[in-house]
């Protein structure tokens, strides 16, 4: 571990909110949950919320602010969504017009945040586990591809499940399906394993996000639940404004990824 | 298993819904979840949903209806809220006012339902996993206790945590907490074990709501988490209108209830 690995989640945010990082915030405050943001008006909270509540995998809550707040009261109290993010996008009628390093002046009394499990925290429980998880290895973006399987819809909120894809050895998939069903908050067991054709994937070297990996002999493809269906599917309503972490650029909570274990 | 315990889903609805059994619902389609509901007024349904997404163990949300919709899309897409729950209670500004074999007229374009997880689904695992509950051998109400433990507030729902209380033989409280909590959908796995004064509760042999029911020599007390919390935090609020199920008169979803067990 290094010096920034060992930082508490308090000391990551004030370095991000201080200006003093801009990057990816994998590494930072190790062993802590990091979250996926979405930001949208008061308007469009409920529907959101139900669709986050009908389409769990996808889309695992893991705070919601009140109206107008920016304090993530649950899982960080001492944190402001509006500046503790290293950088944002901001989309206005389902377009990106911008990236910034902050969002305190766009947050005004209609704004809602929610904060989604990501999938950093299984990956770390596969990598305790000793199971090898790819595009860590390679330093890359996972691949992640829309499939045919239809969130349930919600008010105005519709559209496929993305999911990441992980090549899995045969040997782990049983224990991987283990590790990973203890962490329902941050997208949990998988939703698919070993038949892309099935769930609408024609080929695995073409992502529809983030990068290829290659899947070795004896290894299976294993599809989870991805944090960016929600995005894609609250783009789809363009909404007058919303925003969203830009990708890698998560929220730090204080909570251990170990407290979201349900055993 | 008799004839009751061996109906569909569906079957035993349409009993019920058509005025033949306008008793409590255990045993009745054994096997499937039941779940309590909660009926408000749109204007309050964002806010309660938070509620529900901020205290998961007291509030397991099952499914949400579109506003105007008595239909329960998730768990029993061919069910009517309004017609399908041997009896309910109608409360305006936070009183009681009559108890109604259906709510057909009352649901307006304007109402919510909410099915809430209930502690059947856990109470089945724990006696098929030979764990004795007290008070179904006896055929009365589960104790409940108002605790020292505050909900997490949302808008206006703020209030106690109410709880349940199982005694449990010594050598199963380890497997009644593992049993439990596979199934975070219907309350999960206790909040308490052992020690009832360290969250408010005086007297175990007087409870707030329920049955009192003996603990044994070699017996420690459990509690869980309550489904009666949202209907008492709601109450609270005195919405102009509330509709809830009658105690033990529960909807029958066509989800059973080993599909609720994370693993």
């Amino acid at each position: 571990m290094n010096e920034l690995d060992r930082l508490s989640p308090a000391e990551a945010r004030d370095l991000i909110r201080r200006g003093e990082w801009e990057k990816p915030t994998s590494g930072l405050a190790n062993g802590y949950t990091q979250g996926n943001l979405v930001v949208l008006p008061k308007e469009l909270a409920f529907e959101f919320l139900l669709f986050c509540q009908r389409n769990p995998k996808p889309c695992p809550v893991l705070d919601v602010t009140e109206p107008g707040s920016a304090v993530p009261a649950l899982v960080a109290p001492n944190a402001d969504l509006s500046v503790d993010i290293p950088k944002y996008r901001v989309y206005r009628g389902g377009e990106m017009t911008e990236e910034r390093t902050d969002i305190k002046e766009l947050w005004n009394e209609d704004m809602v945040g929610f904060l989604l499990g990501c999938s950093f925290t299984f990956e770390h429980a596969l990598m305790n586990n000793g199971i090898p998880v790819r595009h860590i290895e390679r330093g890359w973006n996972v691949p992640m591809f829309k499939t045919n399987i239809q969130c349930v819809k919600a008010g105005r909120f519709e559209g496929p499940m993305v999911v990441s894809m992980r090549p899995i050895p045969e040997k782990d998939v049983v224990r991987a399906v283990q590790v990973t069903s203890r962490f329902p908050s941050v997208h949990g067991a998988p939703v698919h394993i070993g038949n892309p054709e099935s769930i609408g994937i024609h080929d695995l070297y073409q992502p529809d996000f983030g990068d290829p990996v290659q899947i070795h002999e004896g290894e299976v493809p294993v599809f989870w639940a991805c944090g960016v269906t929600p995005q894609a599917v609250a783009m789809h309503v363009k909404p007058e404004i919303m925003i969203t972490h830009a990708p890698g650029h998560m929220f730090i909570t204080d909570i251990r990824d170990e407290k979201y274990g349900v055993l």
